[in-house]
């Protein structure tokens, strides 16, 4: 359908700088963040509070406003103990490609909350909505997975903001997850999320408070005009 | 290196949820943010504010803490007309893959603003940062590529609190920006992205508002159990 104004000019409306205490929230919201694996608290998640979450990963940019996402609820005891041997099968193999004291380490690392967690979620993309050929898809077949995950952010900092913990978890035979969802073909498992409130997080990424890993110093990633540059 | 508390305890601290205000303006800039193309101010971005943006995008989440991404900050006319002809010239291609009614409102489609908007960075992931063997990489070899989008969303959502609109620009020959980028084979151009100070948005995605895709229901997204719940 074609609107009114083909141009879509009447749907322009200001848009300012934050207030400096509302730029400020949003930074805390983007540093503040942690992958959470061990402080969720037992208390379910009221369903406006989920709701308000979802609501901001459906609010991500999307290619061609393809909107690929959906959003598989996971609250049964029985379901979040299939996904967590699933977990475990997978993480066993995981573990053994480590070598040494890494391997030692890795072993003493937790890395899910699938059955502490009162709420998984699984963001998936549907690879087929939109039809064939999908605007800004055209030349990079990956940009809806890409666009699921924007989703999977938003949500990871509005979970912040509401005191919630998210943990993503990445460590799955991709055959296993299919078929505890029962997902189609077409459809990608993108991010399995552990959710939960939490009290307290790390005051740095969990890997690098464990010394598994350190971060970066920024300035080593800023390039001008060319990767040589 | 092993720190002394192994367990890394001492590095927690309290996370309780954010004041109404903050998680207000938190889900402002989740809502508010729109991908941008022709709103964009010649206005140049002072330098402290791009480092804010990229210690927003540093912040994001990584598999194993691989922070696998690197960011080609292009302000050059130069450069910025070189990758203008390189969208022109896959944009080209893009076109010819719709019909009819679509080809030609796509045509009437503004999908970029690389030489309008006064900053160009491509934020791009290193494949091979870390080493072989990535923790959280082990069983899908795209959560790299998926980490890397974590930071732009970061960037996105920052630049919206500081009145930065932002452009994801998708429509490249991948050759064509490994060629004018020289990026070696092992690293991958995720996110190619515009940026530049806004007076206006839209109030709602521009591909709506220009009658080419309506925002889906959100309550057909969401699934309990498994993709037939």
């Amino acid at each position: 359908m074609q609107p009114s104004d083909p141009q879509g000019q009447d749907k322009l409306g200001p848009a300012a700088a934050f207030t400096d205490a509302e730029r400020a929230a949003v930074y805390r919201a983007i540093h503040s963040r942690r992958d959470v694996r061990s402080q969720f608290l037992p208390d379910p998640l009221d369903d406006a509070l989920v709701m308000r979450l979802l609501q901001a990963a459906h609010a991500a940019p999307s290619v061609g406003l393809m909107q690929p996402w959906d959003f598989i609820l996971i609250r049964q005891a029985d379901t979040r103990a299939r996904i967590r041997a699933a977990f475990q099968a997978a993480n066993d193999e995981a573990q053994a490609m480590f070598h040494g004291e890494r391997r030692a380490l890795y072993s003493t690392l937790k890395l899910q909350g699938i059955t502490d967690a009162p709420l998984n979620i699984c963001i998936t993309c549907d690879r087929a909505r939109g039809g064939d050929v999908v605007l800004g898809r055209t030349h990079n077949r990956d940009t809806d997975l890409f666009s699921t995950v924007c989703a999977v952010q938003n949500l990871w900092l509005a979970a912040r903001a509401e005191g919630v913990g998210v943990g993503w978890v990445s460590i799955f035979r991709d055959s296993d997850l299919r078929r505890v969802l029962r997902l189609p073909d077409h459809v990608v498992p993108v991010a399995y999320l552990c959710l939960g409130h939490v009290r307290e997080l790390y005051t740095e990424p969990e890997l690098q408070a464990k010394g598994w890993a350190q971060r970066l110093p920024l300035d080593q990633m800023i390039r001008r005009e060319s990767w040589e540059g």
